[in-house]
């Protein structure tokens, strides 16, 4: 059995928060950072997907209820979250907030209030993660690294680029790099990393059955789709790296992929 | 008298219709554009501002009241300025959008809901006035230039930069210069000039007692802020730009500025 | 006959530099600068060729031979200028700079020396002709725009983003790029004006026999070429830009181009 | 003693050519990548400096001599390590190329061939080297993850942003950009992945003799540099990225650094 002191002199577990349920970048940051040793909360719309279900009995991953553009509901997730399993030092957004009825719709067509909806879901609930997450983490001690914690966006590359037929997924992918880059000019000197990572490609993942998917409907799946699970190293790297050499943006892309 | 055919042969003036009732860009741009030959629409929350009024009375400048993020309130705004004063071919969004309450605030420290009204006033009005703009647009004739209109987004220096202590800000206008890098590869092989005009200054004017006024609150008058009667003739060259060379983004800036 | 006194009061004609001899944009500076009541100087490896000598016979343009890569031939260069004609206050830089046999070669196939050979063209020669003329600008005495001086360099689409194939043209463009920030940086809070103009586009002109020819060999002619006489005017209008409101980059491009 | 068998079984070490034998980040990615089990060569102007050949000895780091800006020295170069080590897969070029008399002068005070020398030294040179790994890797099969090769430029904050007084390093910094970029969009469809990495910072690393010391004369010793051994770190990780997800640009800042 173990004793008390010998359990004091261990370091507990990191703390990782996940916003945004889907099968691709967070399942795969999900299963990464538990792997690693961390203790893993995932926060969805929907927590009773079965993907979501998974990965709590295969990788203790807690799951919570969170409508993430409500600003109660982030403050709620975030005192749950501290109450089950502790501070966050690592917290990554992954929502990308588009409806379906906005995509490829030009100016002239789209649907006004869609387009809002859009840049609510994906910037405003990067704001209200980012405001919960900085609050805690400024509250954090130093690690070895220097680091207090780490916010992590994911981003597309609207982000670095406004498309045509895609004037409400630039608004939204464009306020939330402007977003990061203002939180990482505030909060890095106080010892919180703030990373912007910019996906230039469709994901593609594995199903269970063993084929291969994609998140965007009507793509052809090739070669050409970023991994996530490589996405997820990525991240687990910006964690872990010094507060001499902090990376604010990475761009992500195939190796096919034109730009 | 005028005969009915001389008038005929007479070219009918342009239309141009500015969004933003402010002392600085807005009346600038209506000065110019009623000296330069055309009638001038303003539109506003409150018309009936004095500045406005004596606009109305020295530059038979039109105004109009508009909540310019409210969809409703842009669709009559644009039908009535048809009905009174023609299709627009210069269609110009001035709004900064900021609420006093937001100004160097921190992430942590920022109200939520007034950093969303942020958002709201600045980049979503700018989608609703692009659309509308953009529609009626599309039905007018090529001028001389080869351009069935011009569209431009005056833009603040976050659009380029996510300064720290003004997150809302950032999202704000970088959503504002995604929308436009959007609608101006959307648009602009379809006749019509999108521009954007992001000033990377504090904006001065001359008051009716001739002292020399600034847009923010605070801030030391010296000579380096830019001057808006400045700015509104470089909106008029890149309205008059032949579509051979159009210029999409350019940034406005004193000679003693630092960037 | 004018008296001496009257002679005087007479504000003495700008003198404008345009460096590069080409038929283009050079020749349409030439054309709208001398047009607009300067003296306009140009200077080319080859001044005997026919386009220069009929700027000379049509607007009094005073040719001269320099190659803009030697900086004893750029010392030259100026000192003739300020002898024949005045202190110059508008330097346009034009050259582009590739040899023919760098073109759409890959980076394991280019001549190495051939690479260097268009940085030194088009990048060194910016320097030089720079250097000369901030050293002559900060002798003058501003003017009624609070401007000593405007230097504006001409420069590629590969100044924004570096294309396959195309190498040492990415080098050359973005080392002149790099230039021109750094001396905006330097000379503009001393009162000179330096503008960057990356033309996003193939050049096309009249012919004397009025058909139309491009920049590029084997491009197709057709409606999506810049026109090198709207190129001017944006330069003019560079140049008499107020200290207030100065811009540093401003990318031209047609409406048909993909960007 | 080891069977043939077994060693045919084993695969072959990787190896990694270091070109510029600065104290700092060259000699740090040398001990890492030897850490690693990679052959390391390591090749500089004066390879008989003491820190190399310590390198040597602790890490059996293979020197050569060799003047990165001249085309034949280059081709030797290479044709030396794949004589000696093997065909390379990571080479690294981390040439500042500053000559000292060039720092912090202006536009006008700036000796005109020093300007032109740096940017051969920097610039150039990296088009040398990237021509010269490129031929060989494209020659290599494709590693498990999908790779042939990857190339690192090191870069300065001055690629990024032209700063005053030092528009030579502005130059050479954005030519290195430019050609990276290129080398980027033309090879990594070709199995290779080429990286620039500026480093917003001043370079710190300890002395043998235990004290902290940076690249930069003149400058303060504070917690403010960046770690080369950290920036090493960064380059294993980008070499050991898959195909599917492959990070361009990665800009590496100390916390307290404002940008």
């Amino acid at each position: 059995m173990t004793q008390p002191s010998e359990r004091d002199a261990q370091p507990s577990p990191e703390v990782a928060v996940i916003v945004g349920g889907g099968p691709g970048i967070s399942a795969s940051c999900a299963r990464l950072f538990a792997d690693s040793g961390m203790r893993v909360a995932i926060a969805a719309r929907n927590p009773e997907k079965s993907a979501l279900q998974n990965l709590e009995r295969t990788h203790r991953v807690r799951r919570y209820a969170c409508d993430a553009s409500e600003p109660a509901a982030v403050a709620l997730l975030f005192q749950s979250v501290v109450r089950d399993l502790g501070a966050p030092t690592l917290v990554v957004h992954n929502i990308d907030g588009r409806v379906p009825d906005i995509f490829r719709k030009g100016i002239t067509e789209a649907d006004a209030m869609l387009a809002f909806e859009t840049v609510r879901n994906s910037a405003f609930s990067a704001f209200l993660i980012g405001q919960q997450a900085a609050r805690l983490m400024l509250e954090n001690k130093p690690n070895a690294n220097g680091a207090k914690g780490t916010i992590i966006f994911t981003n597309a590359s609207a982000a670095l680029k406004g498309f045509p037929l895609s004037g409400a997924f630039a608004m939204a992918c464009q306020a939330k790099s402007g977003l990061a880059q203002s939180m990482a000019r505030e909060l890095m000197p106080q010892g919180i990393h703030v990373a912007s990572v910019p996906i230039d490609a469709a994901i593609g993942w594995t199903q269970e059955d063993g084929s291969r998917m994609h998140r965007l409907a009507g793509m052809t799946v090739d070669d050409n789709m970023a991994d996530p699970d490589r996405i997820a190293e990525m991240y687990l790297q910006l964690h872990r790296q010094h507060r001499s050499t902090w990376a604010f943006e990475v761009v992500l892309r195939p190796w096919l992929e034109r730009w």
